[in-house]
Parts: structure tokens; C-alpha cells; sequence
């Protein structure tokens, strides 16, 4: 067993008992697991007893500085202003990131973006990057920081001189059933977010079925945790609480995704997209002092869609990471994926349910998503729904569109998308997109 | 990952939210621990989450069982009769398997004892055998059956075939602060305890500062989660709760003790160690159907030390497992350590207290114990306490000589010593030694 200065065994059992642990001996913990000094069965019993008994709001922040500090802290000081990234707690349909990023960026505001793969339910941002062919998200930390200088984006994968001690940690959370635990999610995304080179940060958390957040309640918390340890390490920070009951925007899928964001960047897209998407570049425009309020952000965001700058940043950064253009300026020209497949309402009323999480799964099934981390996704799988909750349709009228290279699972994936859309006489009441606002004031209801 | 018909996974998390396991659960988890098909970083978030959410009776069943099996159950039926064992949940002193296992071996009921070694302020049955010089108990399983069959009595220590996943999963609970479970010290004990083949149990579960349990209500508990499990097998089990305050009779440390059960056998030894073994070895005899109550078994015990036949008894079992019957007849020639010590008493007084975990890591420091399961112990080390609570002292008197190899850390086991007892002005109440017996019928209030 280990020899050193802390005791292992005594901090589990201190943490098993329900005592705050202090940052020293957090930091033993991360640091000595990081070098190998502490083996995995003692970390999975800590993390087992942090599930249960908590971390409070020292402890956390004690987790994420020994895990920021467990790798480097990017230096962006290169790039002259204010660094503001957003991060979302993910979602089905979530390609929020692929459109507001261009938009700061092209406001003047610096946006050093790494993001992730997706698992389970949820798409990632990176897995939607890598359709556009040629796009590479794999890049070294010097390239890094010299794309957001030429370009005031950059659009990445984590590096593995960034926070490796959160890697080795989420791979054996993953395995003993310590993933859903709010101190140990925001340490994550936190040590992740802050070692990156960020001044500012806004969050996106989702709540709903198709959230790894079911309710407002935990995503509140889960919220307010990621901003107290944000303000704690200077780094203004805003969160959102937005509704995930159904998927955000119409497409679902990797190239599916991208093809909506260029729509979106071209003026167009889906409502609900749009809506959330200028509500966050708002506030990072704000965060990056280019606008005196969230408001004037939100009109600066508008802007850069109207007059063409986001989708010229996007085109840039595309090009500037390896990507074919081609498909950005003309999307039609993406080859589809082989096989689509109606899915047709089997009733007329209205639509008063769309399970996200089912959603999610009939994604992974068409190829979209990865039931484990080593699966290889299909870009042009997915589907695109023509409805939405609200929406009234006729007997036979075509509800979503099925897109697919793996012919086999596309009955189960239908029966799938059939189970998860309700069709009901009554008019359902529509729940608002954007619940709340969290910042280092408190929790605040979200007016529009 | 492991690929098994269960999802391990699954079974954590379950057990982290607090639901029941089936027994199907239970047994692919410990199987599949056995089989090295589950790695440790598993297990372990298993047994945190089982040691914060705990296991009923139903599962402390199924994890014995699992447990069980994961080894043999050894066949008895060679030697006629109801074997009977005894196990107690360790303390300091208690050398009282030495002086009942031959006692009820001499009345006629076959007992198949096999015990542990010592760790932290408790000794260990193996330890105290094998400081009688030749004494063996490592056997194989063949030798253990007929040793058995020739003296009605075998004392050896857990071969490898005995219920192997429990002595993997102790390894990992020790490391992990997952070891003061009650349904897994349970599922540990009794795994062990039926696997040996025996037909009935006694058990010594005792509470306070010596014990592992330090208040009367857990060690309650721990005894009818014992009972319960045994009774579920079909193996008779009656639990004794007994007082641990202070250090059972008057000397601690291996062949210190081994010579004070020589004195008991011989008809003398202190009135707390002969109360409490008469007691187990009444019950073990009348479980054994050869008494028809407990107070006849009493009866017979008390009659086999004057009759000479439970002395005779033990220096049979000595010389068939290879010890020198030498010292036994004639304790005297041991060989003594090189250092004793007295402790004095710094005031006239009455004793009130000797914190028997002070004085159980005292033992520890002088040699006699283990701090890690890696450490030799000293025979000869350890000391003799010249009072109990409620004595008389005058100021200088001897209250105890310490006795070591090791001439360094006198000093400090000195202090410890001094530390550890409390002489006071008044008469302090005596706590009665045997609190409550526990059998299928429930817990009773124990009048002797």
C-alpha cells in the first residue's frame, strides 16, 4: 500500500463519515492518484463516498483546483481580450455550440472552445466537427493557441496536458456508478473549462428528460455549483437553466446538425435554436466587454447573422482547421446518408410529448451516437423531425425523417420514434425554453 | 470492461440508490469478483455504497452464501457428533478459545476451530498457538478432518480453500474504510465459520473501548445479523453481547495469555475469563446435545477443569499439532523477555477505568501485535496487569509490568500505559460482564 505524508485510508473514511475534507487533503488525493501513488479501488471507494455523502462548496472547488493544476493552464495572453467560452451540460439536438461560437468570435469577443465526444443519448460537438471532412479537432497546444490568435476562434478536443487527472477520474466514475453526482460533474467540466485559458465563462444546463439533469431542482443546483466555482477562481460566470423535454431544433445527428447550424448562420433555422443560441453569444459578448448589457449582446449577435460576419467566421475557422468549405457553401452537395425512412403519425391531433432521451437512443441506434466510448459514429446518420410539441398533424402525415447507412436497425429505430412522440386531442402547454438565470448574485427567473 | 450476463454497473448503482439486491445480483457479483472477471475498482464502489446504504437481512444471507461458495464447505460426517464452534469479535485478552475449545473437546463435542491472526489493538487465536514453540496450524484440509476425528478438537488457521472471496474482499474493505459494516463483518464471519463444517455456533460479540463495536447497540445489531444468517443455514447460533471496558483477565500478549489459560485450565486463571468461558462453553456443550440446558453444560465445563480432563484435553491437542508439551506442563520454563517494566501508580485511588483500546495498542507497541498485516509479532512481548477496575491502589504501587524485546519503546508503552488507566477518589460502578444473549427467539436480558 502507499506510503505517504496523507493517509488514504483515513481520508475515505473521513469522507465516509460525512466530514469536510480539507483542500490539503483533497489535494493529496488528486495529486497522488494523478502519479499512481493511490490505486483506482481507493479512489472508486472515495468517489462512491463523495456520491453519498457530498462535497460542499470548499471541497469542490479544492476537486477542481487539483484537477486544473493536475495538467497545465493554458497562457492565451497571445491573443489580446477578454476569452469567453460556453459549455453545455449536452443535450439531444444541442448544436448550439457550432453556431454561437462563430457569432462571439466574429463580435470581437475571443472564443477558445474545447469540447467533447458524445456518449449515450447525448451528440458531441467534436463528432460534429469531424463530419465536415477534413475538419480536424486534434491539434497541439502551440497550434491551439495560434489558431484563436489568427482567428479569434478555435474549435478542440482536450489536449492530454489538460486536466489528465479529470480524464483518468470521469473513466472510472463512468465504471462504478459515480457519474451523476453534482460536485463531481462541475469539478470536471470546471477543471476542464479552466485550463483551457478562459477570462469569462457562460453555461448552458439542461433540464428534462432528454438532461442528464431530470429536473429544474438538480440543475439548479448543479448550476449554482459550477458558477461558486467559477466566481471563486475569478472567472465571471453566467448560467442558463434551459428545458430539454424534446430535442432543440429539428435535426438530430452529426452532418445534420452541422447542415441546421449553417442554416441557422445564414439567417435561417429553427426558432427554438435561435433563440437560446442569441440569448448565450449575448452574454458572452457581454462577458467579453463588446456589449454594456446582455441585451445589446443579443442585438450584436443578431447582427453578425444579418450582415454575414458569423457564417464568414465559420467559413474561416473551417477552412483554418482543414475542413471542406465546399460542404459549408453548398450543403446540398453532402452526400446523404444511404437509407431514410419516413416516420408517420398514426393519428391526427396534437403533439403533446417528444421523449428527448428516447430520441437520443433512436439517434444512437441510426448510427449517430455511441453506446460505448470506443464506438465509431456515423456522420450522416440521424433524423430530422417536421414537427414539434404544439404542432397538429393528420393521420399519416410524416413526423420525422430517418437517416441511416445500417438498413437492419431501422424497423426497432422507427417503432422507437413512434413510441416516443404522443399525440393528443388537447393542446399541451408549451413550457418556456429558458427557465433561469444563475449568476453570482443567486438564482433568478428568466424573463424574456 | 467485463462482459457478463449482469451489468455490474448497474448492480452499484442500484445499490447506491439505495435499492435491494436479488440474490442473483449478490452471487454474479462475488462469483464474478472471484473469477477476476470484476476488478477491485468495482468492488470497492460496491462496498462503499453497501457500507452507506447497508444490506438487509436477505442480502447478508445471499452475500454469506456467495461468499460460501466461492471455497469448499468442508465434510465433518467422518467424526460423529454436533461440531460446534465459537467465534468472537476480538478484543483484548480474550484468550478464551484456548481455554473452552479443549473444554468441550473433553465433554464429548467435537470442535473445529479455525482462527485468525491479530491486527491493531486485538491478538489474534493464531498468534497465541504459535508462540508455543513446534505448535503448527497450518494444515492441509485431509489433516484437518483427522486431527478432528482422533482429538474430537483441531485448532488451525483459514486454508485457501475456505470461502477465498471473503479473504479478497477483507483485503480490499481493509484498504477501502469499508470495514465496520455490520451486514459485511456478518457476511465475513459466517462465510468462514460454515464453510469449516460445523453443525452449530457460539459467538462472543462484545462492545466498548476494546471492541471493534463500542456501544452496546451496534454489537446488538451485528448479533442478530448473525444469528439470523445462521439460523437461515440451519446451524443453531447463539450470541453472547459481553463487556470489552476493560482487558479481559490479567494478561495481554501471546504467550502471556497462552500461560493464563494453562492456569485456567488448571483450575485457577481470573473470575472474569473463567465466568465468560464457562458461559460459551455451557452453551457449546448444550448445543452439542450433551447437556440439555446451558446451566448443565456449565455444569460440566466447571467439572472437566477440576476433573482434570479439559487440561489432559489440551496437552493432547498441543503434541498432535506439533507443539512442545514441555512448556505447557511447566509454564515456568519459557523462556521470559528480556525486558520488563513496571507501571506504578502515580496516586492512591480506586481504579475507574483501563481503556482497553489504549492498553490493546500498548500491546502493540511492546511487540505483541501487528499495525499491518505484514508485521511479525513477538511472543514473548506484552504485559500483565496486577489490577482491574474497582481495585485499591496505593500511590507507587505496581498496576502492571510491562514485558518487550524491544527496550526502545518501553518508554513511550510506558506513558500509554499511565495514559490508559484512571484511578479516582470514588468507587466507580462495574459494569455487569455478560449484557444480552441473542438466539432465533430475539435478544434477552442476560441474568446469570
Amino acid at each position: 500500500m502507499s506510503k505517504t505524508a496523507f493517509n488514504t485510508v483515513s481520508i475515505i473514511r473521513k469522507k465516509r463519515d460525512g466530514e469536510e475534507l480539507t483542500k490539503k487533503e483533497i489535494k493529496h488525493l488528486i495529486d497522488a492518484y494523478t502519479e499512481d501513488k493511490i490505486p483506482d479501488y481507493q479512489m472508486s471507494a472515495f468517489l462512491m463516498a463523495s456520491f453519498l455523502k457530498g462535497l460542499n462548496a470548499s471541497e469542490a472547488a479544492a476537486l477542481t483546483e487539483s484537477m486544473l493544476h493536475s495538467g497545465i493552464v493554458v497562457d492565451l495572453s497571445e491573443t489580446p481580450g477578454i476569452k469567453v467560452d460556453k459549455h453545455s451540460t449536452g443535450g439531444v439536438g444541442d448544436k448550439l455550440s457550432l453556431i454561437l461560437a462563430p457569432i462571439v468570435a466574429a463580435c470581437g469577443v475571443p472564443v477558445p472552445m474545447i469540447s467533447g465526444r458524445g456518449l449515450g443519448h447525448t451528440g458531441g460537438t467534436l463528432d460534429k466537427l469531424e463530419s465536415i471532412p477534413g475538419f480536424t479537432v486534434d491539434v497541439t497546444l502551440e497550434r491551439y493557441k495560434e489558431i484563436l490568435k489568427k482567428q479569434n476562434l478555435v474549435l478542440v478536443g482536450q489536449t492530454e496536458e489538460i486536466a489528465p487527472a479529470d480524464k483518468r477520474l470521469y473513466a472510472l466514475r463512468d465504471v462504478t456508478a459515480t457519474v451523476e453526482s453534482i460536485p463531481l460533474i462541475a469539478g470536471s467540466i470546471m477543471s476542464k473549462k479552466l485550463a483551457e485559458g478562459i477570462d469569462a465563462l457562460v453555461l448552458d444546463v439542461k433540464f428534462g428528460s432528454g438532461a442528464f439533469m431530470k429536473n429544474v431542482e438538480q440543475a439548479t443546483k448543479l448550476a449554482e455549483t459550477l458558477v461558486g466555482i467559477g466566481e471563486q477562481f475569478g472567472k465571471e460566470t453566467i448560467a442558463y437553466l434551459t428545458n430539454m423535454e424534446q430535442p432543440l431544433g429539428n435535426a438530430v445527428g452529426n452532418w445534420l446538425e452541422v447542415k441546421e447550424s449553417i442554416d441557422c448562420l445564414n439567417g435561417g433555422g429553427p426558432d427554438d435554436v435561435m433563440e437560446i443560441t442569441h440569448l448565450l453569444a449575448g452574454t458572452m459578448i457581454y462577458l467579453g466587454k463588446k456589449a454594456s448589457t446582455i441585451e445589446e449582446g443579443i442585438e450584436k449577435s443578431k447582427k453578425s447573422v444579418t450582415d454575414g460576419s458569423a457564417i464568414q467566421k465559420w467559413i474561416d475557422i473551417v477552412e483554418e482547421q482543414g475542413g471542406d468549405v465546399g460542404v459549408i457553401k453548398n450543403p446540398a452537395s453532402y452526400p446523404p446518408a444511404d437509407f431514410m425512412e419516413p416516420v408517420k403519425a398514426k393519428r391526427s391531433g396534437i403533439i403533446s410529448e417528444m421523449d428527448a432521451f428516447a430520441m437520443g437512443m433512436v439517434s444512437v441506434e441510426l448510427g449517430a451516437g455511441r453506446r460505448a466510448k470506443e464506438d465509431a459514429v456515423d456522420p450522416r446518420a440521424g433524423f430530422i423531425l417536421h414537427k414539434k410539441i404544439g404542432d397538429f398533424v393528420k393521420e399519416n402525415e410524416t413526423l420525422a425523417t430517418l437517416h441511416t447507412n445500417n438498413n437492419s436497425m431501422l424497423s426497432s429505430a422507427k417503432a422507437g420514434m413512434e413510441k416516443a412522440v404522443t399525440i393528443s386531442k388537447s393542446k399541451p402547454s408549451i413550457q418556456k425554453q429558458i427557465a433561469y438565470k444563475v449568476d453570482k448574485k443567486g438564482v433568478h427567473k428568466y424573463d424574456a
